[in-house]
């Protein structure tokens, strides 16, 4: 199983197209398509997989609720990598078919969202048909017996059915991506690269004015950036909300654990999801740079000093 | 058109509960459903429906993106009504199928999810197929010749499609629940009530450390307690994020005016989306009592106040 | 009674130096010394004088303790303008006197604390007598019977007691500054100049953790920067005080009017003390550049936008 | 040099009467009266005494600023123990004087900034004159030749100087107070008692809106309660402040330690002055109840926790 990974499929998806980009160099892999995010979770925890990757969040339609829901609840698993993943849609056929023929686009109800302009534009009279996925199309359309004249997917899906593309670029936001996680079961931490982020859920004490704004006190306090912040139901009923957050740096910094610590204090419970390297690392952006008050060399000369002044060493 | 309403369709969704509940004593409405959230706020916005009814969030889902999407971008709508719904899910057939009959069953991907423990304890053997909606799955069942012997779906889809009930709440949590808002053209607001929830999407500056922070903070410093707040990707790439929130309070009370004046300032852009009566009024829950110095009459004293000391009138 | 002006006494203090400053263009005026600075606080009060000039804090001894207790307390005056003035400290002894028999040196506490360096170095086998004002040891030195041989005061004390300085700039730092404050009526405010300062007392509401944090944030939400802190007992025993501060701006600017009122929101008594030119204006020195987000038209523009959605009109 | 003892003379002030309630059981000791704060904090200094008192803030007056001076500037001293004494004022004279006798009344500046409503309902027709302790005062008044008829001082002075008390409580605010610090050279703290104080100075990195705020958002992030704050000039002219500071708790307990870390973290310079047992602890008065997340079992279960996730055990 130590070569076995598990994906959220079927095959085809953008999220094999993550996973292979994340397992490059291994010919031995065995790539595991999981029928649902639930699946590729429940493949990592049981030890039927070395390691799972699902969508997190796409750059249109925000996060991805069964993927958040499960990092929630349920055995922890560690986040151990991530990866953005441009979302280009293709339109695909089967070979023979022209523009001109495709009365009926099947794909799944995001990339539909993401693609009505240029259907409009381009198709005004095609019917638009939502199935399970974007693979699911390509497959359904692969069939000869089908009742869809093309669908909208992946490049990887329809090169895997053997469709032939029609248009390339048809999702009406050049820069749609979708950042992709890597899920481990409980174990070492990746090193901290200087470049990381840090994923919680932090679950509040009680309902009061400012309670939120306390919590993001705890990282402001400590010049500790958060790069995202999404309130989410706990499931037990609606107003009960957790936070699910994205901090720049890793637990291991002395600015994150603080943080860290600070929040278990006053929170009534803290999920943490893992500290991984930044897929944006390279690029630069939003790494902003620590004030010179807050790296680890300043955390642990106030600690030299806190123990000289507890010694009655003021002089 | 003025006693049209748009709603999340096809007929027999959660959706159209929501409208009807909202909606009961208007003897000529037409209720139109809508083949997409989109849908619904085209409908409204073109003068087509007088209002629309769209999920928005879920006790066990999350948000609902694409109402989210639509909230955010395109020509602004006021949410004048919200209601909650309880998310009771039954398991219809057509009549003669009895439990042990049922080998495949059709609903929504967010059904499967929430009855996957009732599926397991009760049809383990039964194999689950994902379509377009419960009521789409209640509409295939009812077909004689459908692939599908069950379907997973609210009680009004079952019945409009004339199926029969099999087993009730087979929900895993009986307490989901989703939460529904009434869209309107801009316009007048509803009057406060004393019980009112006032929500927006705040745009920020700039991303930098405690940039949240300082937005929670202008409502903390007014005593405005937020009750939701969800990150999400402002469109343009993954990284920029919008806030939406959901604040307790009228835009026409006082703290609540000058704590939107102030996100204003120091926003990049705000929108308002509404202000309009709480669905959970009556049971008192979450209505924290502000503290005595954030009413209206404590922000009109200071006003005399500061109206005196400007006039060098301090004795 | 129009032109006569108190001034902390006795003649040839520093204080009357920074009245004549503060009033070079009235001949008729007439310059009434009080023995105490409660005495001027009175002498404004009650008519007998135009107007005040008391110290009000020293840049080596800090705040002058009976100054603050008059603003906090009694029938409230306004500052209406500030002034800084150089301490300047100056050896003076009666004609024919030389430094070499200089035994016994007369001056106040405070001055003797900011020269017993130069005296240490240059007088160092005289001793230092301690008399109520460096103008009372100048007019005690100028007694031809006097026990003194020399006092260390102000040039315009030394010159008016007809003494001759034996050395100058006798203090330890080169450059002390006393700033006074000039006394009025309640009446009308100085009009804004683009570089003011705004002085008040805040009682807190109660003895909280974070109470004095929660009314900071009142200023930096709106921007406004504090430039003096300072808390004081409020004579109701120790461990309850109220805290005097001056801060950048004038009340009748929007930024500072709405912290104002936030203030009076939150705490128990605020008391404002006036809105008055920096002395420093000219120099630039903290004079922060406002983010443009708390501008006047910043604040007018909110309004503007606040009244547009309160009315519906949010497109 | 162990057993002898440095204050603030001259002999018969309230400052003896503080070092004598702070040292009850040392027989051998030896009382040394200095001519000044500073004296105090210099006989410290040299080892020429083991411990030494001061005022450091008065109820009515507020702080003493010689002492904030000298605590901010020159070799470091640790404040071991303070005490509060209440201000009781008495009017003495010699022996055989009556009230009516009374024409010239000597006293300190303080005291009779502190008697003006008793000597002007009491002895409207004398004068009163100011010298530079209530202690000369009545030493004054001791000697037959005197000038002046009676002095306002404390009882210990009038006792010493062999005089009578004509009138007691002559001060116009019963419950004055003032605090004292008892003064060692730097060595080993006091053990933390549950009931305890910490004193510090911080300089402010440099002077931008909101630094302040920041400042204490380090302490109210930790829960630790304020006291009292005064900014004071650092000597370096006006519009320079540091900030002197006392907090609720010992620098041994672990929430204080975290803050004061923070502090030295944000801040140009921090000088620890002492964690020392408070006065009023018996009273119970001001000391807040800490919030349960911030006992030194709460941060020590918190660095459990850290530890657990940066091993990446979250399960």
């Amino acid at each position: 199983m130590s070569n076995r990974y598990a994906y959220l499929g079927p095959e085809g998806t953008f999220t094999e197209a993550a996973l292979r980009a994340l397992k490059p160099d291994t010919p031995a892999a065995e790539f595991v398509p999981c029928n649902g995010v639930d699946m590729v979770f429940a493949a990592v925890r049981r030890g039927e997989a070395a390691g799972g990757v699902v969508p997190l969040e796409n750059s249109v339609e925000g996060g991805v609720s069964a993927t958040t829901a499960e990092l929630v609840r349920g055995d922890p698993l560690l986040i151990t990598a991530e990866i953005t993943v441009p979302v280009e849609f293709t339109l695909f056929a089967r070979a023979g078919t022209t523009l001109s023929d495709v009365k009926r686009v099947a794909t799944h109800s995001h990339a539909l969202a993401q693609c009505r302009g240029w259907l409009a534009a381009n198709l005004p009279d095609a019917e638009s048909y939502v199935v399970s996925s974007t693979a699911a199309a390509a497959q359904a359309v692969a069939d000869p017996a089908s009742m869809y004249d093309a669908a909208i997917c992946a490049r990887i899906a329809g090169e895997r059915y053997g469709l032939v593309p029609l248009a390339e670029g048809v999702g009406d936001r050049a820069d749609a991506a979708t950042r992709f996680i890597y899920l481990s079961r409980p174990g070492t931490l990746p090193e901290p690269t200087g470049a990381d982020r840090t994923s919680l859920v932090a679950f509040l004490p009680h309902d009061h004015p400012g309670a939120l704004a306390e919590l993001l006190t705890q990282f402001a306090v400590r010049d500790v950036n958060l790069t995202r912040l999404e309130s989410r139901p706990t499931g037990d009923g609606l107003g009960t909300y957790c936070f699910f957050m994205d901090a720049d740096g890793h637990v291991a910094e002395a600015r994150v654990g603080e943080a860290l610590m600070g929040l278990r204090r006053i929170c009534r419970d803290v999920r943490f999801l893992g500290s991984y390297p930044r897929a944006d690392a390279g690029a630069g952006a939003g790494r902003p740079t620590p004030r010179v008050s807050t790296t680890d060399d300043d955390f642990h000369e106030a600690e030299r000093w806190l123990a000289r002044i507890r010694a009655g060493r003021v002089d």
